[in-house]
């Protein structure tokens, strides 16, 4: 999983019909010192997260076990709510 | 899933029969400020996409889970032609 | 597998009911030389690792598979806490 | 999937029995413009692909589907022979 | 897969009972050019490798499936190891 910060909404009316009704999010991972992911994600949005919200996503094979459909068309999901993040700034590599 | 845009089409005559009839489809992912990917995939069109268009892309297991047929050559799919993107860009990193 | 710090944790709320109970840490993965991934990575901890400690994380559908749980919202898991990690300097591209 | 140029061979004589008679090709991911990816893949040869032909390469779960054995020990596979790409050079991102 | 070269040993005490008599061997990518990944990963053992041998890896549930135990806590395993790779310089990019 990863944590990062919804900055958007997507909107796709013709798709696959193992996203109706879901709502799409655009998520970025968060960057912690200089390093850190920059591709921008969309993820099915599980949890009820909204634009500005810090989340936990997850990816892959598990993220299509999330919504409880074996063939849903998902590799990414918003399995929570981050409440805080404790890091310890010394350990990290710039 | 990740939001791209159809830059071109890929024909394939010798190929894995179960992606006999699929339309190939080159699909970049949309930056959104200065990051992002820039590795382009070839995906199965699943929707009734085009060169030009804005599309969902899912990658993985998923994408093989789309098609219907367990056992299909296909890790990406194109899966949703996108509507509109609403992005706060007071929240992207640079 | 891949080497990493575990260098903060996460505290989520609202997640995923497959979550509920686990232990949720940020963790680095280790640079040897100049090279080596930057993207932290949220893992569930499966062994009782602690913050600064080195550690082995799986990822993908392995790390659903560590947790014994069929659909659990899990791509990362820690685990094993490494003793030791011996490299040949020698052999290391920079 | 990817496209990309069949640039080497692998010869591995220990390795896992489900490989035995695979061909191994070294396969480089063609890049449009300035970006995509620059790591070489090692991919089992389904099509009868040969050095310098451009092809489609298949990743993941998925390849291993592709040989028709469930349990072998592969994760990316050749599975088609580009005869041609049509690239709208206009969309592509530097 | 990809092709490495075994740069070192992991040694992991407290660990998933699925790893319990693994060899965990460090693995780098080769570089063919400028090119290639870096980040360094480790892969449990499969064939009798051996420190500044080149290899071949297995990721992802392929690499799972290899070990014989449909749960282990595996996403890399190393499943050959190279005589020799035969790469047309005049084919990779810099």
């Amino acid at each position: 999983m990863w944590a990062g910060t919804v900055v958007g909404t997507v909107v796709a009316t013709p798709k696959d019909e193992s996203l109706t009704g879901s709502k799409l999010l655009l998520v970025q991972p968060m960057r912690f010192g200089q390093g850190g992911k920059t591709e921008l994600v969309v993820a099915v949005d599980m949890i009820g997260a909204g634009t500005g919200e810090q989340v936990l996503v997850v990816a892959g094979s598990s993220a299509r076990c999330v919504t409880g459909r074996a063939q849903s068309a998902v590799d990414a999901a918003i399995i929570g709510i981050i409440d805080s993040i404790e890091v310890n700034n010394a350990l990290l590599e710039g």
